[in-house]
């Protein structure tokens, strides 16, 4: 069964102050959508590797990767303007139908060959694998103008990869776009098809801010 | 108005890999809780420090402590069965009614003098600091045997150090225990006193485990 990646690299970087945008934002020296690439390809020996860009992106990536001397083999396609449509395009180049299909955070460079292996395992037994690991502090809920505590153990962080088997993604993205859809787990789950939860990694961590920069680089070290 | 801080350093660090209680173990060449005291130490030119610890294991902090000619002041006070039992009695140590109190992880050692600061000011000013971080993954909530996912921009994670001033904290602890005190928040919101969130510091990271401790490490180097 083959495997296929998409990597979802639209981020605008509206809360990153950088003018690069931030899935080129340099990491310890390359930018991290390179670092993010070199985890799939590590991952596996035979990876279909579809990194999704903004169009008015995607010149300046190649030219990044002709500076970088990258040579890891991926598809560039086009990104929409949600998540949903960048996604949907990228499932658009994956015409196998018995295969499994994990899609990731571009910013989220500090991916492990070890957890993609493992979802995408835990994907191909089970339909879908989502990674989660548990909430370690204090949830409050905000409610009116106040908060109240909720129980942290009820709750869990959501990572990617989120891997599925062709036929569940497919299906699932077989309909337009809907603002409750926040990541592909629950556009799976509006079709009805109930998603599978498993052990992520807590230094998996998505770039948001220059302080999580500035934590990759030191996890990096 | 004078300072308190009360510092919680009774885990039993079961989640912890290691023989040593979490508080003593070793980050970038001394006991965390040192790390932790010393935070507090830098942040306003006189702080009452209380540290709470297990009965049995202060003899061995005070054995620590001279082997690394650790010389900040503070008051040694024992702990009790549960947080809630163990705050109460570093309480008991500050007899002031006329100022703010702190209570803090011993767990969280990158606490910065900047937050510390900002924490008390706000409490001095509206009675309770709370400091929190947006969750910036997606969020889902166990149910039954599945899961769905919840609107993170709804939560925050609450970090310590968690200050009041001491009338509000010294009422509100004049309480049993209840399972439901999971932090000096919920103790407060118990009396029918609500408390005021404020920004924390996706830095402030409480060491759990052996990966927080690695994290932790590298973001000391």
């Amino acid at each position: 069964m083959s495997n296929h990646v998409i990597i979802a690299a639209g981020g605008s970087g509206s809360r990153f102050s950088s003018d690069v945008s931030k899935q080129f934002v340099n990491l310890a020296g390359k930018p991290m959508l390179m670092r993010t690439i070199e985890a799939f390809h590590q991952s596996f020996e035979k990876i279909n590797i579809i990194v999704v860009l903004p169009t008015d992106q995607i010149q300046h990536w190649e030219s990044l990767c002709e500076d970088h001397n990258f040579d890891i083999e991926h598809k560039i396609v086009s990104g929409g303007l949600q998540r949903f449509d960048s996604v949907k395009n990228g499932l658009a180049e994956v015409p196998a139908r018995d295969c499994t299909i994990g899609i990731h955070d571009g910013a989220r460079p500090l991916i492990t060959p070890e957890l993609i292996r493992r979802a995408f395992e835990h994907a191909s037994e089970n339909g879908s694998a989502i990674p989660v690991v548990p909430v370690t502090e204090s949830l409050r809920q905000l409610e009116g103008g106040g908060s109240r505590t909720v129980n942290r153990d009820e709750f869990r962080l959501v990572q990617t990869p989120q891997c599925f088997k062709a036929e569940v993604i497919k299906a699932a993205f077989e309909t337009e776009y809907d603002a409750s859809f926040t990541d592909e787990a629950t556009v799976v789950e509006a079709n009805n098809t109930p998603v599978s939860l498993m052990d992520g990694d807590p230094q998996n961590i998505k770039i948001t801010t220059q302080s999580d920069l500035e934590l990759a680089e030191k996890l990096l070290s």
